[in-house]
């Protein structure tokens, strides 16, 4: 029974996240639909990254099993043709990979952007793609302070009370700030893991340093207080892409050759 | 009574295009909407250039006369928090200007940028922003395709059926056509001042170029042919932008000192 890597790019706001539920329509169902209508079997869909209600993705990762070998331009195809009536989330690539593969499970690394639009005018074009900071943010400010939360610790204080992570320790591999353009600042965070909310509560305080309430001894004191209470205000999920995940397997980033 | 220039941002897809019309909401009547309740007044808004439903723009520029002398940053916030509500519409910047200054006859120069998504999976984050072209593009054969148009011309064959200008004559200045990223194509054109759908009309023309069905010599024959039979499939509006609009009157392109 061969496995399939897919990489997955969606739209997250009309979903409500990544992983199936009962309150309405999800990713991970949207692109089951799609396996079935195609394959005529009903398989599971294992995702990288359980993406929250709102957030996107660029380059989510996710296997399934099917009973037949397909050409992976084939399944590639297929699956967007039966996506493209949703309009929100597309294959952009496939591979055969070992059943030794989990998307999950088998991660070496996994990135996020947080997209911020830092201007005093409300956003337009980029509605529902970027959180909507009106004060000009000090993003070297931003991204010394977040330097001092890089490595091994305990996140607590940056995830949501509905985490269901057995430990609150992570290890940040990295946190840059960076100004994108005149009107657009970027949060690159990237670990082998995260918390549920750890970007959006990481990317909520380092607003707070930006706009200069907190310096960076104040984002380490939250840090070290271990106390959901101290972490800034959650950003919305509208900002967050994730947008690679890293595998020790050899499969490509993507495949350039499988691409036309 | 001071006559305000404004810069204005928009996502065309909710908006009939840019002039009021009886059909459905515009791009105008939203930002006078937002200049009545703003002002009281029920003053006019004068655009520079008179986007297509569904068309968007980064840098649309409009003027209207008002009775009150009001500081501009006053104009532009007042009226962003009116059209807030709305979600579609932002005033990125307003100036006071001479009262000889039109946003429209006084334009020396706009400049448009049609984006196309070039790769074989859909749009998700970008639908609606973007054209969709799966088949992928020779770039560098559309640019040297385009450049043969460059002059003053009578572009006939590339506007479209209802287009009101006495004159088809018009001076293309610039027809860039490069990759941005892996997977996006922008054209970039400026002139004076365009034919209804004469960009459309282009890119659509410029497709068939990059997918090899047309080398350049039959882009320059239907140019010549002055033949609205002769152009190619007209884009859609999702990948058009109004970018920026140049004037001689020394007005910036922005104003850095008024933008906090």
């Amino acid at each position: 029974m061969p496995r399939y890597k897919l990489l997955i790019e969606y739209n997250g706001a009309p979903y409500v996240g990544w992983q199936r539920q009962r309150n309405g329509l999800s990713v991970q169902e949207t692109v089951e639909n799609a396996l079935h209508l195609f394959s005529g079997e009903t398989p599971t869909l294992f995702g990288a990254g359980r993406t929250d209600a709102g957030v996107h993705a660029t380059g989510q990762v996710a296997h399934v099993d099917l009973t037949r070998d397909w050409p992976t331009g084939t399944v590639r195809d297929a699956l967007n043709s039966y996506l493209r009536e949703e309009g929100g989330v597309a294959v952009l690539d496939a591979w055969k990979v070992p059943d030794t593969f989990d998307a999950r499970f088998s991660a070496r690394k996994r990135h996020y952007v947080y997209r911020i639009l830092d201007r005093r005018p409300p956003p337009t074009v980029l509605k529902g793609r970027v959180w909507w900071v009106w004060r000009r943010l000090d993003t070297e400010r931003m991204h010394e302070a977040a330097q001092r939360l890089l490595g091994t610790h305990d996140f607590h204080t940056f995830r949501s009370v509905n985490c269901q992570a057995k430990s609150p320790v992570r290890t940040l591999e990295r946190l840059d700030v960076v100004r994108f353009e005149r009107d657009e600042v970027r949060i690159l965070a990237s670990a082998q893991s995260f918390l549920h909310n750890q970007i959006r509560s990481l990317a909520g305080s380092l607003k707070l340093v930006g706009e200069g309430h907190w310096n960076a001894d104040d984002l380490v004191a939250a840090l070290e207080a271990r106390d959901r209470k101290r972490c800034g205000p959650v950003a919305p999920p509208d900002g967050l892409y994730l947008s690679r995940v890293d595998y020790d397997d050899g499969t490509p980033a993507s495949d350039e050759a499988d691409a036309e």
